[in-house]
């Protein structure tokens, strides 16, 4: 297990995000850690007297980078950090997501256990997005839940090609598609009638969106593929391609869209006692205790 | 390449299949290779004078296998020939299959081609299946398809807990569960609202047959996962559990059902031109050529 | 408003229902009512001195009739009531359900304000159903959820064909088919697929059950159409027609089985504040209070 | 029956759509009936020397519209054409939709019966769209098909409440909501998992768009309920409403939108063979001939 000595502290406002801060550092300054703040939450803190980093060099310097916020505050922090080795670790504001699992009033608890050496390591694999035209590169991107090709004109469909390792799968006239990692799964994709994939899973689910030919279905794919879509020459509208919900590129009639695996992987830190399907089970409301049984079925 | 001698073919009674298996033997016979029949194929041509020997033999002394008949015919013979080593073909009546891709009217232009050395080889893991009562063994099945658990009993729900390698996922109220291989991800669990899943890839879906609870949904996991099935002790239903819609293990209140990889995977030939997504846009109805556009979307 | 004098009182065994049952029978004694009891709660009450009839005499001499148990006891109960004009109010042990909407702890309460003549009056209405072979009937039955036509084999498929008022909608291979009422569709057949149909509409959903053709879809009629099901002649299973998960006739390949609105309804009683919105919202998860936003979105 | 005497004929350009159009006006003038064009089919025939018209003026004069095109041209059409009286009939040109059932080599044929009177006339009813704010109407619009809600921002999610004729039913956040005819029901809210409702059914369906809920499923109403959404004041979009995927209004945070049935219906002209599951059969691809039974199953 590696000693945490160095902390990098990544933030987004919101609420209750302050005080679930001040608990953080109080316990990492006690504890004699060096810290080190990004500008966002050095701007939540005011009067603080902690050195303060551009993300890019927290993923540098720092050996365990801690997350405060919800899991979109985690996926933004994701996609600058995963070129580095840094793990991420992710304390929640209110009620728990499936990349940030320590909540605010456990901080000294569970953050304690980590510094401690008891935790696990969890890699989680990015998705690396080009967008060409006539032959040269006019967009990137990446992801490390989903990218979503869409018409982005509300009541239109496009129409699009869709290869895996440069085979023809389909030609499509739809809302568009989602292109998920198993981390993603239990996010947009799931609503759009994806299946959840178990996070160690080296697969990527292509889940149509509102398809026109209804026998159309999520399809589930190696890790390793190349997926490449190409945007219909007769397309009215300019669909953008999404990463993560945050991040935007405009693509044109005739591009092609490459979606690939990204070579680095962020680690992912999880309390001990992490369980992916107990996540699933609350955030999804599967409810059902174990060896609990209703009456008579 | 391996050089095919010794050609063993399986069948099943069904529209047509005599006349295709005629046009097979004729051009078997005329390349001069050994052929062995097994006993369902040659009861369907009275008066051959070829070798006949049960399944299991012809898994042994043959280096190619050939199955005239539908998908369902080709699961039957996968589960006989799977702990051999011989590669299996299908050779389809009418539609083609997901599996058995060689229609009757171009057996002398595809087999031949096989015969040839013209194919490749893709190998297709099927499921072991054991069922446990009291820390002892009562049935045992495997599947190339899937493994279906069922109430049984129409209008019925079961309860059941659900592990995968040992973790507990949820305790469900539902028709049944059917975990289906990649293979299988294209039939039944299709059908129940599974994803389809490319052949190459190791992984195992679990979908939950009219869930009680809404937000269940199919999940995908690592193929090298234990699953175990724990039949709820208040169950008044004796739910039977399926091999590939064919094989029928009956279950109790209180069994643990264990499915896992088997060791063994059967050896599938394709002609040279295969392609798994051009059988889904055949088999689906997917539609849509390449390169041909519609109108302004 | 009516006012309800002749109470009957219907339940079945079951957890806590003894309890509930003494508490009811408490409160309707003190308010001088005449209470008749059905066979199965009176054996659930050793030793009191309570008027005991069938239900079908319930049916013709009460003005109130009250349901202990959930919604499957109600079911039941309602598809004997039917053909009686005595409204039925649910009192539920444990969680509420769709039908059973008073809880145990508000019974004096909430029945105490129905006897006061403050609720609502609900019709819900049924189906029949009959099976025809030859000419010649040979199944009936009545439904207040549902009617599912099952291959009642795990595993095997059916084959049959579906008429609308006598027009020809497909010939499908499936598990089946179910058939349900507006009452009906949060039960089942929401399970499979099928749409929220509110309360008050005049319309059957048609819901295949795991359709081979993926392209088949819930299909709402009207409640005045009648349903023909065909089942196919090749079928080697014998079908169960199964009635609120309750009631079981079995059809026979070449059969006809006949669903239509029966001419009787229902009247469901309940509380003046019931929502059937607010029970979808509670019962489904859809959470959510009204007026409280979440943070940006 | 009515005789038609005044034909109107209205189109839009596309593919083979003026080669339609001229054999459709042979036909008409040889049968010396009384023609009128749209400014769109008269561009589409340069030389030609009939009258020429407004939609509006068309749908007042005329007794009869022909509509040449898709069933977008039809949908475009009937909201102009909803407030007058006149039938509508639908040729299609290429492939046959759900509203355009004639097609283009049988117009002498299929055009003829109608004109002779051997013809059905189906009502269709339409929508009636109002966006709220600040207790002002600040757009409006009307629908065949659906009015679909969506955050317009590909990969936001936006967060609304639904009322159903003044009740709450839930706070939503999605992607948006479709509210569908049963016109609307086979198109694109069939592709978000709605189901098909009969055209004769007095009934409306709302869909959620990729809700975050999993257990958000469709609602089938009755067609006479006021639905209202209320945009949540915290959305960063500005969602847009369109109205069959044509007609645009742009709503804020804080609107409300109302729905309603429109008070007149389009008649629809059908040929007396037109039945709406064989539309159904052709255009999912249902498959399965009448009283043709596949092998045992």
């Amino acid at each position: 297990m590696e000693q945490f000595r160095n902390i990098g502290v990544i933030g987004r406002e919101g609420n209750g995000v302050a005080d679930t801060l001040r608990r953080l550092l109080d316990f990492l300054l006690l504890r004699e850690l060096s810290v080190v703040l990004d500008e966002a939450v050095s701007e939540l803190l005011p009067g603080h007297d902690l050195r303060v980093s551009s993300r890019r060099m927290i993923g540098e310097v720092c050996d365990l980078i801690i997350v405060v916020g919800g899991d979109g505050s985690l996926l933004g922090a994701a996609r600058t950090l995963a070129r580095h080795n840094a793990p991420v670790l992710g304390v929640n504001r209110g009620r728990l997501g499936f990349l940030t699992d320590i909540s605010p009033d456990e901080i000294e608890l569970q953050v304690g256990a980590v510094l401690d050496g008891h935790y696990r390591l969890e890699k989680r694999f990015l998705l690396d997005v080009e967008v060409i035209r006539d032959g040269q590169p006019v967009g990137k991107g990446d992801a490390l839940n989903d990218v979503v090709l869409n018409s982005g004109t509300s009541g239109h469909m496009m129409e699009f090609e869709l290869y895996v390792d440069g085979e023809f799968v389909y030609r499509q006239r739809s809302d568009g598609l989602i292109i998920a990692t198993p981390t993603g799964s239990t996010a947009y994709s799931l609503s759009a009638g994806g299946p959840i994939m178990h996070p160690r899973l080296d697969a990527i689910v292509i889940v149509p969106m509102f398809p026109h030919t209804l026998s159309s279905r999520p399809i589930v794919i190696d890790g390793k593929s190349e997926i490449k879509m190409v945007v219909g020459k007769n397309n009215v509208v300019q669909p953008p391609v999404t990463c993560d919900g945050q991040l935007r590129i405009t693509s044109q009639p005739g591009d092609s869209i490459y979606v690939r695996k990204k070579p680095h992987k962020m680690r992912l830190v999880h309390p001990l006692d992490h369980s992916f399907y107990a996540s699933c089970r609350d955030k999804l409301g599967w409810g059902g205790q174990i060896g609990k049984e209703d009456e008579d079925v």
